[in-house]
């Protein structure tokens, strides 16, 4: 297959990627994880876990066997954490590939007992009463002869200064007690940085590894990882009254240059943005006008007058700021970034 | 690699497409092409032109370069268009590739003809105001040797009543009668619909291929081609005032089951879908309750209390009807479709 180069980039910085791993690791003497599931956040699972185990990362979170498996020949593969429990089919599959399942039901840790077990970890719902089992579900025998790692559980409230976490904080310390178990982890990006007791043994990080400001104290000490190219297709000089875009939402207020960008919602760049979008070039801001299209942006480019035909702009996508304008949040904002993107790491 | 069955599913329609593709084709004498760009629209290019083909489509657009490539063992390479235009250091993998650009600026028709040339498209914007050679462009001689085959511009309010409509038809109409070239094409899905002269030689439906209801005339004639499923991963009864998913936002009004199934926001099913999405099982609907997670969607099975851990439900997506739930466009429903997904073409 011929190869053309993609009018689309990401530049992925992996020195923040490592430093924010560093940062979160640094808030307590627990380990530090990475939750790199939905293929790391939709930057690519493969680098991250590659930066993040030569930084000395030994904790890798997926949600499914299959994530688990794209990765399996860059780590031990029982480093290797698959959320979303197990399915009678798999089980002879994992134990082949030798990644560790969080058990999640009563059920599934009968199916692990049956199947001959091995190490595995188990979620306790402590509130978010989404995946684990409910304390009202633990009896008194339902663990015996587990060969339990990790007790885990996950918190519904950590972004928010909220009663529930305090709660959920009681419930799975008590649980913990009496649960034999080689490690115990509650806490995510957020989590963190609720204080050490929320620490226990392993925290396990997602957004705030790719640059997401999960709580407003980290805003000054998470760096972005992400950062959005796209070439320039076609410049154009608009008359006053041209409108832009499809069932032309934006009408030329005077004479004006545009710009018309290669990326669009197909490659994870919403029509959100239309109202609130904007690309740079050497520090101005070039707003998105007009609705975005499929494969296609339109941007005003009074403030870059030189720009022309194949240049390349940066599309802004500060999270925070884009999550807040867009009503999307930070977390969609990455796993939807497209596969067209040409995802180059540093 | 060991491969693990996707706990989700999409099932596609293989009939209905061809059945929609030959409706839009039904709609006049002019032959009708496909849009197969950002992978068929989230469903699968290469599926998608397959069957097309078969049925004797015989033009297929796509936006980037790349995206030819990857379809172009499938039909001879100058069915392909691509409608991005060129760049310099593209043009020698160009002509080794041998499908057709859309040049869409005076530059790129420079540049075209100064590499040897070949056949091509020309994009002639009338009133979009995106990507085309604006009426003020054209020269007495700028087509001059040329191979030009299609003739196109681009509607930008199809899917309205809206006197641009007319208003394009007019101008595309008096600057194809200056310009020599083999055919003309105007319209995408809902332009299909506004008449037969709207349709020159060739139309490019997309959206309505798919399943997508561009103008509201089509409703009853274009079939679904897309459905989600995914596997239930643990069912649980909680308790009136039970909690569920990030940041408590949905409180249980009484006792009840809920179902955590395996697709999220990561996969392209939006938070936006927490207020009305909804799953299905035998003709009961069931809602959508708390926050859509990464990877992890909840909702309420009190109407089928039979579902258990490991049975697949069907998450509902009409697509006009998600898309006035959620605000979403049809086209971002389709095309922010993941990549987790198992794509099982019938």
């Amino acid at each position: 297959m011929i190869e053309f180069e993609p009018p689309l980039r990401l530049h992925l910085d992996g020195d923040a990627l490592v430093a924010n791993w560093r940062f979160l690791q640094r808030q307590g003497k627990a380990a530090c994880g990475a939750a790199v599931k939905a293929d790391g956040y939709g930057l690519g699972a493969r680098e991250v876990v590659t930066r993040l185990r030569d930084a000395g990362c030994r904790d890798f979170f997926v949600a499914h066997w299959g994530e688990a498996s794209a990765i399996a020949d860059l780590v031990p593969p029982e480093w290797i954490s698959v959320l979303n429990g197990i399915q009678p089919a798999d089980i002879p599959l994992i134990q082949q590939l030798g990644a560790i399942p969080v058990l999640n039901t009563p059920n599934q840790i009968t199916m692990w007992k049956a199947s001959g077990g091995g190490k595995c970890h188990v979620m306790i719902d402590t509130g978010i009463n989404r995946l684990g089992i409910g304390p009202e579900q633990i009896s008194s025998d339902l663990f015996d002869g587990l060969e339990l790692d990790i007790l885990l559980s996950h918190l519904a409230s950590a972004d928010e200064d909220n009663e529930q976490n305090a709660a959920q904080l009681v419930v799975f310390a008590d649980i913990g007690q009496d649960i034999i178990c080689m490690r115990r982890s509650l806490s995510n990006s957020a989590g963190i940085m609720l204080g050490a007791n929320y620490h226990f043994d392993l925290t396990r990080p997602g957004l705030s590894l790719y640059g997401g400001i999960a709580r407003l104290e980290m805003a000054g000490s998470i760096q972005p990882v992400v950062r959005l190219f796209a070439r320039i297709l076609q410049v154009r000089q608009l008359e006053a009254g041209d409108r832009v875009g499809y069932n032309g939402r934006f009408s030329c207020p005077t004479q004006m240059p545009i710009g018309t960008v290669s990326t669009g919602y197909a490659d994870g760049y919403l029509r959100a943005f239309a109202a609130n979008g904007s690309a740079s070039d050497q520090g101005q801001e070039l707003p998105v006008i007009g609705r975005v299209s499929m494969d296609l942006v339109t941007i005003d480019i009074s403030m870059a007058p030189s720009l022309k035909e194949g240049d390349w702009v940066e599309m802004n996508y500060d999270l925070a700021q884009a999550s807040s304008s867009t009503g999307l949040s930070q977390y969609e904002l990455l796993t939807n970034l497209g596969t067209r993107f040409n995802r180059r790491w540093t």
